[in-house]
């Protein structure tokens, strides 16, 4: 792959002419020009898109800051595809492509995020998987670039986000629990410092207490959001010496791996101990029906990219009425298991 | 986000002393070096990565190119992100980032591909959905661009590829059936021009002349490569006026909603009709098991990204044993569905 710069010493003419002639432009005589674009050709001449980009200010390209990893997305990912779907129908209207910028959790997020800026290929960014403090606003903002977050952080610099409602998927779960009579009630969780697990375990904490409960220590679990993470919960619970008569899964992915973690250990979701989770594609043919939150994670994208969309200055004017933070509501779909 | 120009200007200072200047270089006195740390910091300036990396011949980016859209990834991917997981541990030996151009489907992806060459931005390309013909190769090579593919084409420019074995899968599935007395079976796969169904289709026909059976027309089904169009599929069948007496799938999103499109019509796999499949988290749970064929995702990752970096240049030298071309094998894991 070659350069201008190589093109230029190649044909021995000068960089500003093989410029001009590469971008059509008049002053260049007809010979100068094909010998030009016949290099190119044959020498596989790319353009230096991001010096294009400076100039112009664009590069075309977003990227979606997603964490991988071998417990995160090494059996797939039934979320941020289907957020991608949403948020891809919205770029298409401005001809702007998306990429996935896929850090892996062995990587520091800040680091990563460093050098994706340092490259300076994309016009914006979208990020999620935020934790309590993170840094990554504070950079992002301090470069003056566009971004948007799924997801909230204690760390505050006016970003546009927007993030599911634990809050009130807090409160309509313990309400529900508690009110069936629930009194020791766990909660699973992602094992990181995601900001999610601290505002939905601070939410529920509330709730419980105006039903004179608590959510004890000992109750709130740990585990990657996987199939074997969940599995692995359920024979914790079964061994459980005082155990508890509900658990609510905080991360899709290990809800199935829970629901056969419990069934190998001889107890039935719904009957023996409630399960309360978040709605998969995996999850739709559980059996017993799982009692679950939904939401369309096509229109999160949607909203998603015009949030973004509205704080670029090159396309603020098109979504004037799009939401600069929000609170994306979840409907809760009732099954057999809680 | 400000260029090393703008910084220039803004400190009115020549552009060759800002870059020394950031870059550390000894030649610049003290209270400039301050003086321009300080300006980047405040004014936020981006390093120009694609100048820096023309010079350098690198950007340390690699990007995977995917085909996504509602029906193709809008309910989630199990397999391309299990690959990533391959792929960067592989490329974090290297410090190299993985990107995902996530190309929609409703974009032509030669053009597409000509976008993301334009730009710039990554060192080497993988490339997946391979068609027929492709003349992804042909630009790629054309551009003297590293790359390898995840998939085969009868375009040929010499490139390194990895392709399941489809033809093994052919053969031992359809001996299989054959020899356990099938005489009508029927193949469901993914209705575009990949070039895997046409793989698999000759071989099929192929054996199956062997055992003196054809494979009819009307029993080539095609689907959308997910739930909804297996569950249609399953639905069809229970229809079909001479239906057949076994289905092999060849995609792993439409399985689990063939079983429920068959179960809804009052028909059950492995008993009113063999299914044969391929492997994914979801299928795991299905009832009757499923018999299907499978691989180590990851480990293909592995493989793919090892043999692309045997093309590049740099890298070369540490992988010389790694494969140019290769079928990769997958295995038939017994089940109770055909």
């Amino acid at each position: 792959m070659k350069g201008i710069r190589q093109l230029a010493e190649h044909l021995d003419i000068s960089i500003g002419t093989v410029s001009r002639a590469l971008n059509g432009k008049k002053d260049v005589n007809e010979d100068t020009r094909r010998r030009v674009l016949e290099a190119a050709e044959r020498l596989g001449y790319v353009a230096n898109q991001s010096g294009r980009a400076l100039r112009k200010g664009s590069t075309g390209v977003i990227g979606f800051m997603m964490q991988t990893g071998h417990e995160i997305t090494g059996q797939g990912d039934t979320f941020f595809m289907s957020v991608f779907d949403g948020v891809q129908t919205v770029f298409a209207r401005h001809g702007l492509d998306l990429v996935a910028l896929l850090c892996s959790s062995e990587e520091d997020p800040d680091a990563y995020l460093e050098r994706v800026v340092a490259r300076g290929f994309a016009d914006g960014i979208m990020l999620s998987a935020t934790r309590r403090v993170d840094h990554r606003f504070t950079l992002l903002d301090r470069r003056k670039i566009p971004f948007v977050s799924l997801g909230r952080s204690l760390t505050d610099v006016g970003q546009p986000f927007i993030d599911l409602d634990f809050e009130g998927m807090a409160t309509r779960v313990m309400t529900r629990l508690a009110t069936r009579g629930h009194r020791r009630i766990a909660v699973l969780r992602p094992h990181d410092d995601l900001n999610l697990g601290h505002v939905f375990l601070e939410r529920c904490r509330a709730v419980l207490a105006e039903h004179g409960l608590v959510l004890e220590d000992d109750l709130i679990f740990n585990a990657a959001p996987n199939e074997a993470g969940g599995y692995r919960i359920g024979q914790d619970l079964a061994r459980h010496s005082n155990r508890p008569s509900a658990i609510v899964v905080l991360n899709d992915g290990s809800v199935t791996g829970l629901f056969h973690g419990l069934e190998a250990a001889g107890l039935t979701p719904g009957k023996d101990i409630a399960v309360i989770g978040l709605h998969s594609p995996q999850a739709r043919y559980l059996s017993p029906r799982l009692t679950c939150f939904d939401l369309s994670l096509r229109d999160l994208g949607i909203a998603l990219a015009e949030t973004l969309l509205a704080s670029m200055p090159a396309y603020a004017a098109l979504y004037p009425n799009a939401a600069h933070r929000q609170l994306w509501p979840m409907t809760l779909i009732d099954g057999d298991s809680g």
